[in-house]
């Protein structure tokens, strides 16, 4: 994911700032026993920074989107063992190209997961009806509906964008708590969870906001922040020890020094990028094109294009592969070789790839190297 | 926590090698679909490395400590539920000084919290009877056993080494499982959890290994590996998907690229330093006595102190914070002006600080600015 990458001068700010120097180095100016709470460097300002960015209310950083995730359906779990049983089953709602972390996070939280179908090939597309379909299901089968909804905002096999909008407008009708997991997506377009209906926001630093790892974070709104962001309640027996401050759903206190400092350094260059989000879309769209002029290259899921990540059939260079003596190792090798890398090892009947925040002139690059690859093997 | 500073060349290493660059660096040769299987860099014959190294069968990395933590505690919680309820009650014993991440860990995953007790001041000592007592005494309330024995192998209030080893062959006795959170320990002194009969060693690389944040390792035997790594079973239901690899009990796969490069930098470093465990001890002791010739100045906790954080008492400090304009401020801020960093900014009647890895030099200027404050403003 490109939208991960540190921009140059961060990396020498980390360095020569001394960020690199200890693991905690952002503890020795904690007052309040919360790494969310520090004045000094300013984590608090940046948290609510992150929470106006994203059109929530309260923001708390996680142990990547995984921990915001989990966190999230641990509340609902509990949620529901305590208030809602009459109300709610125990089943997530979510969409069938779900990042394999949302799947993980149910399965840690006790969680069935049921999922709104897709339409298959060629463009893998969700629609809003078809949560309305499995929502309408859940109730017949469970009697009861289902504890959340989670919708990914950007999949991760296609890079479809769901319908995150509709959906929100699903779950309020139905009052099911909504979650719309924006890993690859909040930091490098416009996200805004309120237009989006959602009481929850899930964002992947390292993946989308330019930000070492493992980094994420959970937004929410008031309605929901008390009870996610809920203070550890246990006082020790014997010693009578109470920890206040800390978040049980985020381990008490979710320390990374470096991770977090990144994130910090890089936001300004984020909420920036941003704004560029349709001249990415140009660049996108025309990539495509080029593309598919190759042999037989077709572009899975959505057209026109929403999202950087592209997912390509490419039985040209799988016809290379199979006489080819590193196998599909060979496309990478070739196209490291040429100085891109980012393709996954192996990969050659199917691509995926995401050229966000290449330049024009690099992305000309990526493209002549897909086709210098493809004729230097089929011609002659 | 001066075990997790890291080298002056792993952080040129981190930045040169480009670890610095993006948040999934190690991602791309990742052919099985979690980051401690990855071969290359080696992070699988790391792991195993890091195994050995403590005396365990199978390691691997988590979120920091607490996350190590929450996997015992969620395995053990899963365990009882499904299988030991009849044996084990769903307590943990522990000692009365362990890490605010214990009990969170504990919180999250359910648990009861019994310690055993300690003799109070000024030693703070617990002895391996008293979690034998503890032990008996839910024995008697619950009718079953605690499901899980917990020792800090240091406490981080005092710096106390507990009876790891005793307590060990206690819970053996009783057929408890025991984990050690060695956060404190592993990394720094000689640690092999074979020698402590410990069948979970929760380590911090953040705090011990010096590594960036947030990293930790469970290191587990080959009794519990199976059912503590287990992997996800979880198949979606109507696209099928299963993700075998993953692990949920560390969230799939604990990524974050910089932390674990660093650690596995570092990791010769410390194999190294822990060989000089006795000369370190050699220079805390020394400390000790120098700072107890300071007015009232007392240590708190073990005597001959075994680690390196002290607690002292310091009521010269706390007399001159009293009419100080800073307050408890002016003492770290003396000390920083001193170029020493690491207390813990408003303390001054008490002071927690470790001196690990100081060479004998830096650790008279330690003791020459302390007794260079203390007759400033008292002198005269």
């Amino acid at each position: 994911m490109t939208g991960g990458i540190l921009p140059q001068e961060v990396q020498k700010r980390l360095l020569e700032e001394g960020w690199t120097k200890a693991g905690y180095a952002i503890c020795f100016d904690c007052l309040d026993g919360r790494s969310s709470l520090i004045g000094k460097p300013p984590v608090k300002d940046f948290q609510a920074d992150v929470a106006e960015f994203f059109g929530g209310d309260v923001a708390e950083h996680t142990f990547g989107c995984r921990g915001a995730q989990f966190a999230v359906m641990k509340t609902l779990a509990d949620y529901v063992a305590e208030n809602g049983s009459r109300e709610y089953a125990k089943v997530i709602v979510t969409d069938p190209l779900c990042h394999y972390t949302t799947v993980i996070a149910a399965e840690m939280a006790g969680f069935e997961l049921e999922e709104a179908v897709h339409r298959g090939y060629p463009e893998y597309r969700v629609e809003a009806k078809n949560f309305a379909e499995r929502i309408e299901r859940v109730k017949k089968e469970k009697g009861k509906l289902p504890a959340l909804i989670v919708v990914t905002h950007a999949d991760p096999y296609y890079g479809n964008l769901n319908p995150v909008k509709e959906v929100g407008e699903i779950a309020r009708e139905y009052d099911i708590p909504y979650m719309v997991n924006a890993a690859y997506t909040a930091g490098v377009m416009p996200v805004n969870m309120k237009e989006m209906k959602a009481d929850f926001l899930t964002v992947s630093a390292h993946k989308s906001m330019a930000s070492l790892g493992p980094l994420g974070f959970l937004v929410t709104n008031f309605e929901w922040a008390k009870r996610t962001f809920e203070s550890s309640t246990m006082v020790t027996h014997w010693s009578g020890r109470a920890f206040g401050k800390k978040i049980p759903s985020l381990f008490g206190c979710s320390v990374g020094a470096v991770p977090l400092v990144s994130a910090m350094l890089s936001f300004p260059y984020v909420v920036e990028r941003v704004r560029n989000w349709n001249e990415e879309l140009e660049k996108v769209r025309w990539f495509i094109g080029e593309m598919e002029k190759l042999d037989d290259v077709m572009l899975i899921g959505d057209r026109p294009h929403r999202h950087h990540l592209m997912h390509f059939e490419t039985p040209v260079f799988w016809e290379i592969s199979k006489r080819h003596k590193r196998k599909g190792f060979f496309l990478a090798e070739e196209l490291n070789r040429r100085g891109i890398t980012g393709i996954h090892r192996g990969m050659s009947k199917h691509i995926k790839l995401s050229t966000y925040s290449l330049s024009w002139d690099q992305l000309k690059k990526v493209k002549d190297a897909f086709y210098e690859i493809a004729e230097s093997y089929t011609s002659g």
